[in-house]
């Protein structure tokens, strides 16, 4: 931490920052430059509350040296973290396909979408029991219930399933069925349930925020792994931006600016990143080139009748046809899928 | 909603897509232009899901014609809705200023902040026992123990308390020590603590998120209005936008906007909306010009010691200077304070 | 300036930077951390271009520590600039409406208008001659013609004009004409249009960018100032966010930031910052409360025939309703209307 | 278009709604629905300025239907666009690399890198003579100097020149040197430059605003059309976001959504649309496999001294290593490079 002195700061108002940051347990280095003097912090390891520095006369700003992300950084683990879940590995060689519905609408559906999907190649499926929806009156999942239905799935794909927990007390219930639990995008900063997950004994699938920074998404990670759970994996989902074409718009930077910044295998999800079902393939063409280490893909049986984002689900023909255009680049980047 | 066809749709299409539109258990109007041919969809009175209908072949695009908030909607209620908390009216002819600390850090700071924001003219006091904060490693507030503290100071200044509520499960232990509960920007869409403030009996101070539209704020509020609690306070609170001066943007156009789409009051908070207290009383007097009900401030006695937001908090003096600044606009748009 | 190392710099690595600092003509002062080196760079008083320090070998990031603009930097000239037009002055103590139609669209039009402007308060008349479009195939503007015609309402009405200037080239055209000269959003960065009006001898109007910053407005006005044209009235007239209810979303932030940050007038634009005639008087209420000298509004004698910006245009008698309640809040701010 | 009512519009809005569209010149076509009535309106193949409708009485909004661009769309001209230039192709099966500095500095500079980039692989030469630069105070261009230094460049290696034009009346000029002229992002919206260069006999590479939608950048592409100059080439150059990490927000769902809109070639600039050197080449690859034409790339022989955008510039080699893995990608999707 820095702090920038006004241009007319008096010899006062400087000893007195001074003696705050002593008071603080830190050391302040003075640099006095043409125009302006500067205060380096030399912090004591633990935390400190800096911003209100600024509220000091004589201050005209304050700014971060370092990173506030520890755990999650690769500076303090330089080594990629592959996430097993059964026979799966993420964040290794191989690219991994995540697909189903964005619900589970009945078992019929999920099996038949299930068997489906494990034949085009996906190697975990996704569908959603509990779900947020910004109507009240739209539907909400079907509970445990759904749970259950995704649970008989994997007995008859062998795939792990991922679905998404959206309260701190059904983590214990939903870790029970499943195989990773999803924190959705509205909930990355619900810390609560990034502080339960984060006690839990399950893979993490962690979605960015519609407006999230992507050190806040790091900042999210770090609640996960530093309440004893690091298998975590990260998740581009697109971002709120002003164009309207497109639901959201990914933001294709993130992936390869997170594989530098963190440890922690990055996936994308193209489906709720465009919006748009005849986006979707190209977008995860450009995910794998990217670098990412794998796709979660909304695909239904029945997108023209699903209960919800029917718009931006492939059938389970385009999603076949997806895998092999996606294995196309990941060969090309010395990747397998 | 309307459905509108491409330009080459085939007659064959058209009665596709007029034959789900009636096995949704709606009337499908067809109306034929010089380009295109629209489908309107006459409804049926309950929700349906007809994003799909754009998957169907020959179908352009769908366009929602309604909002689809009802109960929050000043059609739906014509009159303001006015929030009464003891002897206090948010929504009527009063401005209502709400005043206190970040987070609730001690007996003695909140004794004095109470006393000092009491006697400079605010009507209820705020303050944090729960704090959602972006670092693991950040103070995260002193639970249950702050909200006794709340409670005391309740007692010494006839103050009703606003504090946040961050999680389902704690809703009954915070509305047992509360007046107002409030959602944070970070929980407007956590829906499962949205169903659980609807199902109490205490008024709610409904944050917009940072990265929400006004339609998704009054969904929010739909929630709770439809689980039963109709004592809903709104608060625009700044959006996040690519302005970095600033730490958020007050979306001012949103006061008068929500004022005429909404029957319920309004307040803006000046300081997580600016992140600088030296713009938190000129954008104080723009909300009441602009049409607010009032305005919830962070108050601190030591500023430069605050665990959190010191920097955009404002001096009990300071606050008591706005007040006499705020006064006067509101007098100048014919209402008091 | 300031150079932040890598944690694992090497001695040679910082003595690299250093010889390059000097060798740019600047001093280098080195500040050693607990966990990093950082260098601070004196001056010479010239610019240098420093972004490139972040390449060298061992260089984590740089920081700026002063801001860029100069001339137009309160620091600068500490006093409020005030722009006189004809008997008009602002950025003095008086707040200045400005009125009129988007375009110029007829002599009748015009003249209709600048009376029934005049009669409610305006102080100078606005209207576009030569029109930014969207579209190639919507008008464009009537040109010379249109300039002829604002003259003529000035010479009916005595009030200055105020007008769009668009390319470099018909700068003197517009100047023989105009009062003022107007930059439009989309040429904010139009530096070759910003050199010519900064040579010419009218005051400008310089319009805030859909999607610049706060530092990009006041480095365009920079542009200006620095060559020779120091009367800028600064524009706030609505940023681009994913707020889709209204056509932009009025920065009030701006306004008091603008105020402190430098000493030129500050005006705002309710019309193309709401894009809706509902919301445009309290809008321009909290322009005035928040500190604002003037407001630019657009006022149309039939809304509904008017070639563009009809739907955020007020009728002459809603204008004047506009200018009575904008005058109690300039009351109530100590200032006159 | 159309026209919607509100739920309580009394018949005789409705009848003054339907005159108004025949004044017009149009058909109204009236449906009748459950909650509201619609208006559809028959257009007469002239433009017409509809949001006025809005203001009428008894109006809840207007809708467009169809998209404002004609040339431009892929459903008025199906087949791709090659724009040819020399012996390059842009648009066809093979993927073109554009490289070179950000700003020509001097003839050593240009030669060297023009002589590095050939050998790499680049297909076009691109370099600045004339900068838009944010402050008044930095390097600005060296202007035609730097016109003749890009040309002699061209006769020493044979590659095709792409240099910005600023200003309409300097077309002339800059036409007489470059093979393609640039349209930048700040001047995207430049309506009098877009006239200028539609009436010029070069094809033009069309960045997009960093504040502007897809359909606003079809817009421009469209003003270029109508003027007369079929060639031109649009390049996706990252948005303005929230996210601070990197420079801008590379919108890669923008490249197949372009291509699906229209018939013209798409290329992606991933210098300015990230920002850090170490992002360009993953990113790179990104664009190729969503489809893009081609790629824009800043290349530099030494990054540190470059007068502008040296962060963001590749050295020669790591422009080498760039084309290598990009053409793995162009394989991949059957292109060549």
């Amino acid at each position: 931490m820095i702090v920038i002195m006004k241009k007319d700061a008096t010899p006062m108002e400087l000893s007195h920052v001074v003696a705050r940051i002593e008071q603080m347990g830190c050391q302040a280095h003075i640099s006095r430059g043409e125009e302006r003097t500067l205060v380096g912090i030399i912090g004591n390891g633990r935390p400190y509350n800096t911003e209100t520095l600024e509220l000091m006369s004589g201050v005209e700003k304050t700014m971060k040296v370092t990173s506030p992300f520890k755990r999650a950084s690769r500076e303090f683990h330089p080594h990629d973290t592959r996430v097993v879940v059964g026979d799966v590995e993420i964040g290794g060689p191989e690219i991994v396909l995540i697909a189903g519905p964005c619900a589970v609408e009945s078992q019929e559906q999920m099996s038949e979408i299930g068997a489906a999907v494990k034949a085009a190649g996906a190697r975990m499926i996704r569908g959603g029991a509990f779900k947020p929806r910004t109507s009240p009156y739209s539907f909400q999942g079907m509970g445990e219930e759904g749970l259950k239905i995704l649970a008989k799935v994997r007995e008859e794909t062998g795939l792990p399933v991922v679905t998404e927990v959206m309260q701190p007390e059904t983590v214990p219930l939903v870790t029970s069925y499943a195989d990773v639990v999803q924190i959705g995008a509205r909930n990355m900063q619900n810390f609560a349930l990034l502080h339960a997950v984060g006690q839990s004994h399950r893979p993490v699938l962690l979605k960015r925020g519609m407006m999230s920074t992507v050190e806040e998404l790091l900042m999210a990670a770090e609640y996960i792994l530093s309440h004893g759970n690091d298998r975590v994996i990260l998740c581009e989902r697109g971002i709120r931006t002003f164009e309207t074409y497109t639901r959201n718009t990914v933001d294709i930077n993130a992936v390869p600016l997170l594989k530098q910044l963190t440890h922690l295998p990055v996936i994308l999800d193209p489906s709720h990143g465009t919006g748009k079902w005849k986006l979707v393939e190209p977008v995860s063409r450009a995910a794998i080139a990217a670098g990412a280490d794998g796709l979660i893909v909304e695909v239904h049986n029945h997108p023209e009748e699903a209960v919800s984002d029917g718009a931006q689900s492939l059938l389970p023909e385009r999603f076949a046809h997806l895998r092999d255009s996606v294995k196309a680049i990941a060969e090309a980047m010395g990747r397998q899928l």
